[in-house]
């Protein structure tokens, strides 16, 4: 049991008595690359979950970990781990803390495990096509290497410029691309760990017979391992992108074209279907087509709404909520890659199941500016925080029988706690994500986060009994703890059981997915 | 420990004495479908398992179960793991038999739990495009039933006739149209199980977060649960299947084919290259063309050899395997199916690749000719082992890289104990399966036995050396078990206890996946 409240980040508590007594150790095990100054300290002490910044918006924070280290072997790892068993001292995987779900925060503090330095890239193996590298290896740094060679890791979350592999895995992360790639989970051809045991286990290279590990240490968020090294499978970079988007009737019709799509063995690469609301504003807040939701949706919510309305506007969203039953077309922004014949044949085969249900052409350009700006918004939460609201998004899947049900749900149980955008991405072909994006604020910061803690128990609560799922590609954490315990059902026991084998001492990252 | 030998089939042992004190109780649980009558025992002492064969052939069988039963429902699935772990009794989960590594073999008796009776097949859900069955369902059948709707599974497996969807489940079948439509795991969505402990537990439709329990139940043949209900993805059943065969120079260059064209993007649903031996068989044994690897070495084996060959030349492979360096050239067989338009430039994007490697086009008959035939050898074993002969086949996976290394190897350590062909097929974007097709002999029943493990020992050992997994889709059973336990290294001590957690008594399927 946790208490789920800041500490002063001005004033830190003190580093525990016995992180203190093993700092020494820590600091002769890795050459003194090790730290608990309170700088460090401060820096650990959150990810990008909003709770935290409202918090720190009140110079508070999440309990810091009481030291820092930076290993850079995976034998550096096992002795850490070792000392920290003698010791009982939580140990916190850390990638580049781009979580939104707390998934690193040191609740009972100990050592906040920074995995950066295990950055070593291989060459690109070009008969197997895969590629083997450190788990602290940054996204974007791995992309940029392998375009160099000709190749694509296909794994673009909008976390790229600050997420790590290791990070990536341990969350099961899904990037923009993923309907033609898979998510993470499905680009990891095999994977080292080390347990909170300290034993150290691959998973097998082709596990095609047996119970397989490698799912259960994919987004285990640092509760039963410690991922080292990864092998993934790359692909040759794509030599054609055909872009192509279309106003759709409705969110309805739009949804009928991606299943149909699908169905019929189509894989573009993008396919983003933008509600109502979310769709207008795209298309009027600027004179060139803008298409990325949340962006827009911010500098919609900075500019417009914050000069011309009241500023406790946000604080009343049901009216904002209200006025999106103007709106009724949907815009579906397509994308096909590879090879450029081939591309180009799926692109015309994709516009033709969206003309036959009565959607409008509007051309290359919209998903063109999409490219362009797809990671801003995940670099956009400080202005909203500065500017005294609260931003998130809620990502879960369903089967495309209860999307819509999914869809409705939640834009009624959150509507009296924030102004509510949606778009539709991650297809599959038996369902899709619903990415809902929510802006709120209230007239001082207890308020806030109040409204806060309600938007998600009630919006949550609505996805799942709707018949969506936890969460689609931003992990559990803290946060989503509670309703993922909930979803595992009669297999919770099993996962307990698990997390006693690896982790006996219940030193990986205590209380997140709610495992101790 | 158990010791692998055989029991007098004319005269089986009596049931166990615990088994008979439970025997009224389950006939009452079960309303009368329950049977210890010696025909039952016999018939599900076995499964396809080419030693039990050779048993047979000297009226010898496995270890038969103390009893057979019918359950109807989960519920009556739950109350018999509850009777079975008051009474100490094994449960074996038994699908409908065609296994061939000794997956359902009794070694300690007990009751052997055909599912059969869990048949139910749900109406297709058009909308998210999946079905619902009973586990016991048989292949055929459900693939049937979906055709009449305008849909496939997609999961062809040779065994489709003689196994059940829990019985895919459990050892992680592969159709013969994996490549496109993935293993019987990548068609899951979700699954009902009762573990070992009679707590039932059920998967998350879109298990997009947290660790993975779903992967832990597929490829557990029956030592962690037992399979109910399964959801599955369907498609809809292709409008056209276009096919191509072409003579490689080489296998090298055949599978250099193989890994341009999934690079490429290209998912063909068949692919299969024939090694030279094989397919200088295929091509001259009959006038019109044949692709059947085995099918047609069986042929060969029983026609040509027999009537001019000594009746003992395949008890001396060596100088059948030397025969082989006089042929080179590698066939390859494709077929693309979906929308016509688009299987169609998939062919011709594939062809394109294949020319350009040299390859001669043989045009479309000999694809075809595979697929009238394409079941056909899983039902022509008793005919081999009749004549006195043995065969098996070995079917490993192995990164492109590997894969050459893997077939020479294996073909080497095979050569002085059986005649051996392989083909090549289940590809994927970072390598493929390598088939091989073992055909041997000896001058005694003795013989024989010893003859076939110590070809299997040698074998399985080189392609383990040289970078090949321990089975691709024929699962582990107690033939591999050792093999198996050895790759999971440092996790098998998580998989032990996993075991422990969900199977306390040890009551499931005991030894198989070397699982006590």
């Amino acid at each position: 049991v946790f208490a789920l409240s800041p500490v002063d980040a001005t004033a830190l508590p003190a580093p525990s008595a016995r992180s203190l007594q093993s700092f020494e150790a820590l600091k002769n095990m890795l050459d003194g690359r090790a730290s608990n100054s309170a700088v460090d300290r401060l820096s650990y002490a959150r990810d990008m979950w909003p709770l935290a910044l409202l918090w720190i918006r009140q110079q508070k924070c999440p309990p810091p970990p009481d030291v820092v280290v930076w290993p850079t072997s995976e034998e550096e790892i096992v002795n850490i781990i070792q000392l920290a068993r003698q010791q009982k001292l939580p140990v916190i995987p850390f990638g580049a803390g781009s979580g939104v779900c707390g998934g690193t925060w040191a609740l009972r503090g100990g050592i906040s495990l920074d995995l950066k330095k295990l950055d070593s890239i291989s060459s690109v193996d070009p008969v197997s096509q895969t590629v083997t590298v450190g788990s602290g290896v940054m996204g974007e740094t791995l992309e940029r290497r392998l375009n160099a060679g000709g190749y694509t890791l296909g794994h673009f979350p909008s976390s790229i410029y600050t997420s790590t592999v290791g990070g990536w895995l341990a969350a099961r992360s899904a990037g923009q691309l993923s309907s033609r790639y898979g998510k993470i989970e499905d680009m990891v051809v095999s994977a080292r760990v080390v347990l909170g045991t300290g034993e150290r286990a691959q998973s097998e290279v082709f596990s095609n017979n047996g119970p397989s590990q490698l799912p259960l240490w994919l987004g285990s968020e640092g509760t039963l391992c410690v991922f080292t090294q990864v092998c993934l499978r790359v692909f040759p970079k794509a030599e054609a992108q055909v872009f192509r988007a279309f106003e759709m009737k409705s969110v309805e019709v739009g949804l009928e074209a991606i299943r149909l799509m699908f169905r019929e063995g189509l894989r573009p690469a993008v396919v983003r279907l933008y509600d109502p609301f979310d769709s207008a504003l795209a298309s009027n807040s600027h004179s060139k087509p803008e298409a990325e939701s949340p962006a827009a949706m911010t500098r919609w919510a900075l500019t417009k709404l914050r000069r011309h309305m009241a500023p406790h506007t946000l604080g009343h969203p049901v009216i904002l909520n209200r006025l999106q039953k103007a709106f009724s077309k949907s815009r579906l922004i397509l994308m096909f890659e590879g090879e450029p014949e081939r591309s180009n044949d799926e692109e015309k085969a994709a516009r033709a199941v969206c003309l036959q249900l009565g959607a409008v052409d509007l051309g290359q350009a919209p998903g063109k500016v999409w490219l362009k700006k797809r990671y801003d918004v995940s670099y956009r939460m400080s202005t909203i925080i500065d500017a005294g609201a609260f931003a998130d998004a809620m990502e879960v899947a369903a089967p495309w029988s209860k999307v819509l049900a999914v869809y409705s749900a939640v834009r009624k149980a959150a509507a009296p706690f924030a102004f509510v955008l949606c778009h539709f991405s991650h297809a599959y072909v038996e369902g899709c994500s619903l990415y809902f994006s929510f802006l709120g604020a209230a007239s001082n910061e207890r308020e806030s986060e109040v409204r806060y803690h309600r938007l998600w128990t009630h919006a949550l609560s609505a996805a799942l009994a709707a018949g969506g799922n936890v969460s689609h590609h931003h992990g559990v954490g803290i946060h989503k703890a509670e309703a993922f315990q909930r979803s595992l059902g009669a297999a919770r026991p099993v996962l307990q059981a698990l997390k006693r084998r690896c982790d006996p001492d219940g030193i990986l990252n205590p209380h997140k997915l709610g495992l101790e």
